[in-house]
Parts: C-alpha cells; sequence; structure tokens
C-alpha cells in the first residue's frame, strides 16, 4: 500500500453524509465514486449532479460519480468512505472484504454493533484485518459541508501517519481536520452522543427549559466519559469536536433523528407509535440498547443511558425517568 | 464560624440572578435578605414580591424580604451571595469587608479584573482574607431557577466541609448543585466562556451555520482549558457544568448579552454602536481584554480570544477573524 497518495475515493453509501463527503473529496482528490443502491439517486448524482433524495437542490461536483456495482466503485480504490448504517457494515462490505484489503478505510457512521457489542472499528478489524482503519466525527451537518460553509471535524486513526494524510487531503478552506489517535474514544462518543441526543430531546417534549437541557447533555457527557475511560479512551476526546462538539450541534441546530425521537418520547409517545411517525429507526434506539448491556456487564454507572433504556424498551414514563435521574445522591462533580 | 448551620443568607445584587438564589435560599433557609441599590426594585419585592425590572411576572417567595441598606443586610450572615457585576465587586464589598470575616462568601459573578487580572476568588482573598469563599457556576437561566425548573450547578470550594455544606443547604427537587474543589477552574471556566460566546454569536452574525458555530464553541473550550492549565485548574472542569454546560446554554437558549454582542459584530457593527443598542457592556467585553493580556503574558495560545480582541478594540473585521481563525495550521485536536 502507498499510503502517500490518495488517488481513488470510493464512497459507499449514498445518503446525505456519505454524499457530502463525496463532494468533498471531489473537490480535493482525482477521482471519487460513490455507492448507492437507489438507482434514481445514482442517476440523479450521474446526471444532473444532485441527490435528490438527500440533498435535494445542492449542486454537487460533476467530478462526483455514482454507480450501484458496490465491486466496481471499490475496483483501485486507495480511500474507501464507509457510509452505511452501523448495523448493516457487515451484511454490505463482509462480501466485498477481499477488494478492500490494501484500502484505507474512513468511517463515517456511528454506533455499536447489537448483540456483538462491537464498535465500528471492531467490526471492520473482524472483516479485514489487514485494511488501515480511520474514523471521521464531529459537528458536522451534510447540508452545510455540502454548501461548503465552515466546518471542523476530528479524523482519528491509530497510524499517524495515516491520519495525518487524511488531514491534509481533506483540509481546505471551509474544512478543517484535526488528527487525534484515540480511535475508541472517537467511537464511543459518536455512539453514545445518540443516546443523550434522545435524553436531550425528552427535556423537550416535557417542556422543562434550556437549564435541564443543558444539564443533560453535560451530565452525558460525563456518564459516556466514564463508559471512554473503561475502553482506554482519552478523556479529552469527548471534550473535541465527536464529543462535545457533535452534542452541541443536535442541541443548536435543526432537530437530529435522535432528537427528534426524544421530543417524542417526551411527549408521551410510545416507540412503535414513533418509529411509524419517523419512518425507521434512529440509530440511538440500537445504541442505547447496546450501551445499556455494555454498561451493565462492565458495572459502570450510566443513569441516563439508562432511563433512556427503561423509556423505549419497558414503558417507563418520561416524567419519571427525569424524576428518578433529579434525585440520585447528591455528589462530586466527577466523581 | 459554624459551619454546620446557614441561618441567614444574604444577597448582594438584585439583578436577576441575585434575585432567583435569593428565592431559591429562601425555599431552604431560615431567613434570606436581598440587598440592591434600586428603591422600585426593593420595594416591590418586599411588597409585591416581585422584581419587575430583572424577573417581571415572577412570583418570589414571601419570605424573600429586600433592602437598600448594605450594611444592615450583611449583620449576622452566615452566608453571602456575592451577586454584583465582577468589575464592580471591590467597590462594594471592600467598604463592607469587616462584616464579611466570618462569614461564608458564595459568589455567582463571572470575570476578570481589569488591570489586576485577578478572579474574582482572588478579589475576595485581598479585601476578605478571613473569609470562606465559594463559587457557583453552571447553565442556569435566572429565569428558569426563579420559574423553579430543574437545574443543576457546580459550586466549588477549596473547602469540602463547606461546599457539601452549601450543596446540602441549596439542593431540592429542581434544583440539584454538584461539588468540586477547583475553584480557579470554575472562574476561568465562566469568565472566559463569555468571550467564547461571544465569537459565537459571530458566526451566527456572519451567517455561517451550526457545524460553524459548534466548532468555535468546541475550540474555545480547547483555549479555555490551556489558560486553566496554565492556572492549575483541573481539565475536567472544563468539561463539566461550569464549562461546556453554560457554554451549551449560552448557545440553545434565548440570546444572551455577550452571544447577542457577538451577534451584531458579525453583522459589521462597531462596539461603540452595539453597547449604545444593548444599553451597556457586557462583561465579554471586559474578559477578553483580561484574557488576552493574560494569554500573552504568559504565552498561551489563545485564537479566538484574540480574534475577539481584535473585532472589539482593533476594528478587525468579523470576515477577516473567521478567515485568520479557519487558516491556521493543521494540528492534532490536543497538541
Amino acid at each position: 500500500m502507498n499510503t502517500k497518495i490518495i488517488r481513488k475515493v470510493a464512497v459507499v453509501g449514498a445518503g446525505s453524509w456519505g454524499t457530502a463527503l463525496g463532494n468533498l473529496f471531489a473537490d480535493q482528490c482525482e477521482e471519487v465514486i460513490l455507492w448507492g443502491r437507489d438507482n434514481d439517486v445514482v442517476q440523479g448524482l450521474n446526471v444532473r449532479h444532485e441527490n435528490s433524495k438527500y440533498l435535494k437542490g445542492v449542486p454537487l461536483s460533476p467530478k462526483l460519480k455514482a454507480t450501484n456495482q458496490l465491486e466496481a466503485a471499490l475496483e483501485g480504490a486507495d480511500l474507501v468512505v464507509g457510509s452505511v448504517p452501523t448495523q448493516q457494515i457487515r451484511g454490505v462490505m463482509g462480501p466485498v472484504a477481499s477488494k478492500l484489503r490494501s484500502a484505507i478505510i474512513l468511517n463515517s457512521s456511528k454506533g455499536i454493533e447489537l448483540g456483538t457489542h462491537l464498535r465500528v472499528s471492531e467490526i471492520y478489524q473482524e472483516l479485514i484485518p489487514e485494511a488501515q482503519y480511520a474514523i471521521i466525527s464531529g459537528p458536522s451537518f451534510a447540508l452545510e459541508v455540502a454548501e461548503r460553509l465552515p466546518t471542523a471535524v476530528t479524523v482519528a486513526c491509530q497510524s499517524r501517519e495515516v491520519g495525518t494524510l487524511i488531514q491534509k487531503q481533506l483540509s481546505n478552506s471551509y474544512f478543517r481536520v484535526y488528527t487525534s489517535t484515540d480511535v475508541s474514544g472517537v467511537e464511543l462518543a459518536g455512539a453514545l452522543k445518540n443516546v443523550v441526543a434522545i435524553a436531550t430531546g425528552v427535556v423537550t417534549g416535557l417542556g422543562l427549559g434550556y437549564n435541564a437541557q443543558a444539564a443533560v447533555i453535560n451530565r452525558g457527557i460525563a456518564e459516556i466519559m466514564r463508559m471512554g475511560k473503561r475502553f482506554g479512551a482519552e478523556p479529552l476526546t469527548f471534550l473535541g469536536l465527536a464529543g462535545t462538539g457533535d452534542l452541541i450541534l443536535t442541541c443548536t441546530g435543526p432537530l437530529s433523528r435522535n432528537r427528534t425521537l426524544g421530543v417524542k418520547l417526551g411527549q408521551g409517545k410510545a416507540l412503535s407509535e414513533i418509529q411509524r411517525e419517523l419512518g425507521g429507526v434512529a440509530e440511538g434506539v440500537y445504541t442505547a440498547q447496546s450501551a445499556r448491556e455494555l454498561a451493565q456487564r462492565n458495572e459502570i454507572d450510566m443513569p441516563i443511558t439508562e432511563q433512556v433504556y427503561q423509556m423505549l424498551y419497558q414503558n417507563k414514563s418520561a416524567r419519571q425517568a427525569l424524576i428518578d435521574l433529579m434525585g440520585r445522591d447528591l455528589k462530586e462533580e466527577w466523581s
């Protein structure tokens, strides 16, 4: 593998974030190809340079090509951006693992695999142990990146060399990449923030005000860090773009899918009803289950995750969940 | 001094936060008296149980009494809440220092003194070296505390005993107090966040989107931590309620004074014009100057503070300030 030049980039997954990253790479690399299942999306990208399903109305680079042939897309790619939902990574990437052995994989998905409790890097490690793995995370609405508005993110990779290569390839006047070597920290921060986003939405749905919302976010960071510490992550990671930064975005920007789900929970709706309304499951619903199992197994105190789990899976009322959170023993902030 | 019981509380300063804290203590203590300069406010508090200037329309506890006689208010107080603007603490508290020798001082003001560069604890240390000092900080809009909406804050005190005493006295079903011993960290976090709030407003004023706003907040936390480290603060403090928590509130809630000032800067207005519109100075304007001087003297890299300073005091355009921020060398996130 030559880590010095990224000539061809393949993006697996033509959702909003995959498309925005593909568009960004198109500004910076020779060849970028985006794989998607949906023929209409693929054709719209190739013909009109628009992703009419996920980034409607945003003009994309004509250099960004699309295909629904995954093997062809991966052929000769120096860097592969993984942008399919976490629970689908094994199904999509497993069959083409042999094509990825000499590539750098840059994962942009967030979550913990159900059942196995594996982080995304661990899934890839099982599928393609030979590949270099990096993760990109941080406060980054896809729409704003596609519109070339200023954005800063973290890229974490065990290899500083590979991390710096991606940093240089991706950074430009509107997109700023910071590097980190704390892969597990960035992954946990990204996955667990979706659970905290649900809790934040619950506070809004209950009509409880900004103080309570900020407190839940903040105590959410504290418990994410407790789990991070248990798995060897750097505490500073959770203070960074992939941790607090991403949470801030969830709470200041237009409603995220996970937060929207929380708002509806706070308004007293049941999960099944919410899923009908949203037309699918938000990633945090899976992560709440995986994270709660991980926390229990490792005896990590994660009261917000626990309450979110009980609201999602045990029909606990939002109001009772909040009362149980507020009524805990008084303590030092970082005990 | 008996640290076991807080019987009488005096609150110095009848602004919105002083009034809300007085009201909270009235739920929890025998006697609470609030000192204010404004006779109309004092009378309104005593007669109608309302602060019609700063918390209009919010019913306050009839147990909360008000006076414009500072010495009388302080007489026999076990705990004194300091709630006057930082630049006025010396002028208000200096002349009555002898009354405060056996009290616990709970400061709720944020800032760094101009010229001396002293934090609030250091000002009090000069004025009343015998007193016990604590600081209360965190994401807490006064209005929501007065309306008894759920709120969580940090109280920092070098003495764990005193910190726990305040924690127990203040905590109830809607107000949750976490303790800390990191006084300088909590003070720096509270002061410097006002500068970052200005920068966040600038991003909004420039119309740059949520990603950029989250990035500025996040990189703001990073530089606040650099200064904190230099002055012996605990890194975790900046991740806590008094740090990130308070910043999140600034960015998710109704516009804070400092952020509003930033929005107007971002829209291209000059400081003098903004001050006319706001009818006064936001604390962050002073803190930007003190913090920039402290950073220069101690060779601490604080790019956001530097750019805010240049916008405020050197007529630098907001757009150029942002370009200079984005164009810095690429680096590791926590170098």
